[in-house]
């Protein structure tokens, strides 16, 4: 017969206990492979609780797999089959993934281990990340936004648990075509579809408009995480480089008379990395270039409210008459990157393609989600959050670049002057095969900088790297670029006893 | 000189109240473009107000592009640049969206306008929907979830709403990891990845394993959303019919001697759409012969936790010793769709590429959402309302079942019997050719089925459609399944009267 112990002071409810002690009579082998159970009324009776109480207990065993019964026989012990356990783990298994995995998706293994921080830089005691680009924490309007959260979820209900719009939640859609407004863009929410921030936006342009072999015209350097989409679809990348004023459109010109790209990747302001913005004419030139050969453009507005100083130039997209441009917008780099909420906004013909092509990668976006950021937009917290985030950021932004200008030796090297966002692109006059043993020496200093080579497609001519001040608040930025400064110092001392490599 | 009107005993601030006045002369042309504004000095002193609220009016006109000002200089009302209108929404385009579509985007629409219901169904007054599967929302867990969520910000604050871990919030890992020791599933948190529902881990699947040309096998049919990927990836399906007992072993082994499919998939519980399990004796020989043919096996076991009646079989991972079988899980058909919440548990070495991919696909995963329904599971509400779906589904499944059995005339047809979940699958013994006018005489009943060519990649060989219970009690389900039978009486009696079609 069982042994069981029963413990009814303690807070395990009975059915719990009867459960797991057969089972661990089970799994120790004690009761074994098609003994029979005791009936329910007669454990009941022996251990004194009610009947349904042992029923709970065997109907657990029974959905667990570990019993088997008929009607009106016993329960019985079932043969467990044979199962893997904890200890297989280590041991290599019958698929060699390397192989089965497409060249593609090698590609993206490839660089997604390239662009991460080398191990050990995050344990790295008192290490600044020049580099990370997630939002400041300090910022974040968390409990505005929680309190926008639990009103939505108060009021919608059940409702917003369910399966949402596949084109994303109408009443955040309607207020970013009203938003959009302000930046001189036209349009209703129809042409307007929530994606996953902006990185799925992307993803979902390169499915509906490369096959392999294609052409994707873009700025060079250009986005760390838009150069491994290039390689994964298997696209030819024509690399435009990017002046002082933008991508050069001379060169641009030049190469349309030998390809038709698939389409133009473009970021007008605070460019990833480089900082640059266009100007109006700069862009309206754009504009009609791609016009004449008809080449969609997709503009990435990552950082579109995030403009300091300087002439406002308005997006490509407030002039796209002839509907040419998709656009991509984020709350990620203004609000929260965690929440995982972007647009594409663009022709409804191009967001109806768009749309099943979404459909059938994740089915929706989270309604419940989309509604807490719609309500806290709609109460005017948007607004407020971005006027914070200018006055902070424009005070960041001048810090750095001061701190620029006196700690860090003028001697061949150049930054960018930034009117916007959060990135500054710092170049040296020397090979980019230098990049380890500066980055070795900046790990001296207690930086991280990401490698050059992430910027671009094929190869950067010179050593750059970009500086992020989106975490860092006035006394992080002095304390880092003080020891930028220190670094590069070093770095050209050493240069000049002869490490050069060029 | 301007004509400004300052509300002091009104809720705006002052500084908007500026602003948004001057915006309006400007857009309706009353100040035009060149013309300067008043230095801030002298328009504070005429309205009465600080200097600095003139000054944040001017900042702000300046955001939004309608002023540009130089040191020392007025601010004047700048260009704007021509920038088209909503006017022109209904203008096409100079794209033609259609053209540059590539094709695998193509076959995406049709599949996705083919797999909607019908224009106008879901306005169609009293009908009932009999292939809709989302949950009934009226069992979730709403009030309990919410309280995991604030506590969950409060906790970890401001952090949750950062970028994430690619691979998924590792205590949500954890607590898979552990919960599929239940079913026999021997895997640790490195084995498992979260992804935005089960679609999404299918879409990466096929992302790591199948390049155009490459065969997929599957059951026939099969779930809805799975054929268009097959499409979409352009592979060629190996349709494997399935029977009573689940897809046919024999089948199988004679099409694996002529191809060798990038992977098998297959739900070996309930079947979408059949609602079929297989037995235990039946998974062993399916993973033995992929085993023999060292064919990755992606097992959907969407609703796992589901089972109601008779013998309980163990997942085919949970005999995965040579670590062939990715398995994927998912929280939506038990707690709640719209939070798009699935895993998939696999090889590390399978994991560490798919994470690659999800990386560039949408960069990570919401933490807040995926911390709370941690938090969910581990007070313990995920069991308590697995138990509580439980009680409730087995009795509706019961109710579903009975009302066939009540309600519809035996002849020419039959339908499945499942030990879980929320389909039943219904077959009449025509061609399904009449598939149109059964749903039109459906469509009278206020019903509506999904069109039988959703479910097969081909064609299906009869007329058969999915009942989903999801949604609704054991009142709806008589409703619904009477109407049914007054319906399929009707169909059967226009047939006899000569309008068969074959």
């Amino acid at each position: 017969m069982l042994l069981l112990r029963i413990d009814r002071r303690g807070k395990t409810p009975l059915a719990s206990q009867i459960f797991t002690q057969i089972q661990t009579l089970i799994q120790n082998d004690s009761l074994k492979t098609g003994a029979a159970l005791p009936s329910t009324r007669e454990l009941a009776q022996k251990l004194g609780v009610n009947r349904s109480t042992v029923c709970e207990a065997y109907q657990e065993l029974w959905a667990h797999g570990y019993t088997e019964s008929r009607p009106g026989s016993y329960t019985r012990v079932r043969k467990r089959p044979k199962s893997s356990t904890r200890s297989d783990t280590n041991r290599n298994g019958l698929i060699d993934w390397e192989r089965k995995a497409t060249k593609p998706s090698r590609f993206l293994l490839k660089d997604y281990e390239e662009t991460l921080p080398g191990n050990g830089i995050h344990s790295l005691k008192g290490l600044i990340n020049l580099d990370r680009f997630d939002l400041d924490y300090r910022l974040f309007p968390l409990e505005t936004f929680r309190k926008c959260l639990n009103k939505v979820l108060d009021e919608k209900r059940a409702h917003l648990l369910q399966y949402g719009s596949v084109q994303g939640y109408r009443r955040l859609r309607e207020f970013v075509a009203e938003r959009s407004q302000i930046h001189g863009i036209a349009i209703g929410p129809e042409q307007i579809m929530i994606t996953n921030g902006a990185q799925q936006a992307l993803d979902l342009i390169f499915r509906l408009l490369t096959i392999p072999g294609e052409t994707v015209a873009a700025e060079s350097p250009t986005y760390v995480n838009f150069i491994p989409l290039m390689r994964y679809y298997r696209v030819r990348a024509l690399e435009i480089p990017i002046k002082s004023d933008g991508l050069d459109l001379a060169h641009l010109k030049r190469a349309l008379k030998k390809t038709q790209p698939a389409f133009l990747y473009t970021m007008p302001n605070f460019q990833n990395p480089t900082g640059i913005s266009t100007s109006q004419d700069h862009r309206e030139k754009l504009l009609s270039i791609c016009e004449m050969h008809q080449i969609p453009i997709v503009e990435d507005g990552f950082e579109e409210e995030m403009k300091y100083f300087g002439k406002v130039a308005l997006p490509i997209k407030s002039m796209d008459e002839n509907k040419i441009v998709i656009y991509t917008g984020t709350f990620s780099k203004v609000l929260f990157p965690g929440i995982r909420v972007g647009w594409i906004a663009a022709e409804e013909e191009c967001i109806k393609r768009l749309r099943a092509i979404k459909r059938f990668a994740d089915l929706s976006p989270n309604n419940a989600v989309q509604a807490a950021v719609y309500e806290f937009c709609a109460q005017g917290h948007y607004d407020l959050h971005i006027r914070r985030m200018h006055r902070i950021f424009r005070k960041r932004m001048q810090a750095a670049l001061t701190a620029l200008d006196r700690h860090v030796p003028k001697e061949n090297i150049k930054w960018t002057v930034p009117s916007g966002g959060y990135l500054i692109w710092v170049e040296l006059a020397v090979p980019p095969t230098n990049g380890k043993f500066f980055r070795e020496i900046l790990r001296k200093h207690r930086l991280y900088v990401a490698p050059v080579n992430n910027f671009f497609y094929r190869k950067g001519s010179s050593l750059c790297f970009r500086i992020s001040i989106s975490m860092l608040n006035e006394e992080e930025i002095e304390t880092a670029i003080s020891a930028l400064g220190r670094a590069i110092r070093e770095f050209n001392h050493r240069l000049q006893e002869g490490r050069v490599i060029s």
